[in-house]
């Protein structure tokens, strides 16, 4: 398709908060689509119609069932009741797209419902956010230069695949990457997960409450994750608990290594551990 | 101390780094101070001339001899030798402050010398730095808004420690601390060196080296640091170990609750956890 025909496909929305709001004004506003919500939230239903958000918008889910794209913007538990719920409404050979941070655990819960009422479900995960949430932090420009995981299935399409992908490229996405269920919640636990995990782990130290007049810019960026959406977030950690918890026994055991090297003095051993991180942390950028 | 006659105060530098280079800078361009360096690599002084952040500099400690006030930005085993080697030719009454990141480990090795050889010595912490080092990554307003801690013997006279806040603000300090060197250990052991250590463990993951697609903004700000300067770090670690040591141990524990209740899907501890450190980060830098 080009771009005439994209900006053609009807899009829905479920969850219009962070990211749900936030897909909705980018796809209205950049790539010119009738775009439909839901959320079940009146207030922000008002706020998305008021500030032009949506084309429509309701606390119902009736206004998504003709809509060819359906973006599922909820909490992990949700996304799941939403589409097993509403599998039998869903327009015949549209395409579910859930947008949370786990996928293994959601396309266990959903293949086969999938499958049996004739609609596709792609995982995917948009790699952009910010430490706060709501559609009153939502913009159209929080996918700027970011990256979409999609997680799709063997059965879909080739053409469906790379429309979505295209679809996202104009609402700013930079780069699409398509992976396994297992492959994404793998990398996750370690580049998103995890980092929640510490800067939480991290901010619980007695010293915390001290730290102004003490602290400076390692403190702020390794602090600051730790203003975190703790349902959402214990949700993600458990739906995602064998990959999470492997990573943090990696850390554990990376962390002991460095205390035992600091306690008993070894300076070589010390300079060898920090100049290893240092060398994998340079390659890791530079990678392209 | 009036203003003037504060840029009257001959300041020495001993290490033209990061640190040393951005005081010479800042002393020299927003007091009016003359500044004298000494730095052991020929080409820094020679920048450091060329550049106009010293009034003169050498690769010989000779010109520091008749600096009122010495700042030391030097590794800390250099602190100490500088100090220990050249006690003898520093100008009766004159003020030596070093700027590394452990206090107590710095006092305990050349207290006695100043008290033997007729000048004061003050343990000092500017509170500012970036992942960059040298005299090329120096400037004049690194300090804008950051703090100094510095942690003054008892036997130091109050219009000492004025006259060098007032001209720590003058080049940009926002704040002073004073504290023991023992506090400051273990504070900095929690807000710089647990950092450090963390981001560098962090990244000595296997999923470090694919993380491009996969990851964004919780990645970019826990691996930053691990940018490190390794056997600077090594030993600012090993100086401040049974402070450092503690805070590892209890961002162990912490670790490990937030990984059992993860691994068994406890959903109430998890969130109740994860709220705790929320509510602590809030307040801890809300507090002014």
């Amino acid at each position: 398709m080009n771009d005439a025909e994209l900006s053609k496909i009807k899009i829905g929305i479920a969850g219009l908060g962070l990211i749900g709001g936030s897909l909705a004004m980018a796809f209205k506003h950049k790539v010119g689509s009738i775009v439909v919500g839901f959320d079940n939230n009146p207030q922000t239903i008002s706020s998305a119609i008021k500030t032009g958000a949506v084309n429509t918008a309701s606390t119902s889910v009736d206004l998504l069932f003709d809509a060819d794209y359906i973006f599922v913007a909820l909490y992990p538990e949700d996304i799941i009741a939403f589409i097993n719920t509403n599998a039998a409404r869903f327009k015949k050979g549209s395409v579910i797209i859930d947008c949370c941070g786990v996928k293994t655990y959601i396309f266990d819960a959903v293949s086969d419902t999938a499958d049996a009422n004739g609609f596709y479900f792609i995982g995917g995960h948009p790699m952009a956010g910010t430490e706060k949430s709501g559609f009153s932090a939502a913009n159209e420009d929080l996918f700027k230069g970011a990256s979409f995981i999609l997680t799709p299935p063997k059965a879909v399409p080739e053409n469906i695949i790379s429309n979505l992908s295209k679809l996202l490229t104009l609402i700013g996405f930079k780069q699409i990457v398509l992976t396994s269920p297992e492959h994404h919640d793998r990398m996750i636990a370690f580049t998103s997960q995890l980092p929640h995990i510490l800067s939480c782990a991290y901010v619980s130290s007695p010293c915390c409450a001290g730290h102004k007049g003490f602290s400076a810019g390692s403190y702020r960026d390794v602090s600051r994750v730790a203003n975190i959406n703790p349902p959402l977030w214990a949700e993600l950690f458990i739906d995602n608990k064998k990959a999470l918890c492997e990573e943090i026994d990696i850390l554990i055991y990376n962390l002991l290594e460095l205390r035992e090297a600091s306690a008993t003095g070894d300076f070589i051993k010390l300079t060898a551990l920090l100049t290893k991180a240092r060398t994998i942390k340079d390659g890791a950028d530079l990678v392209e």
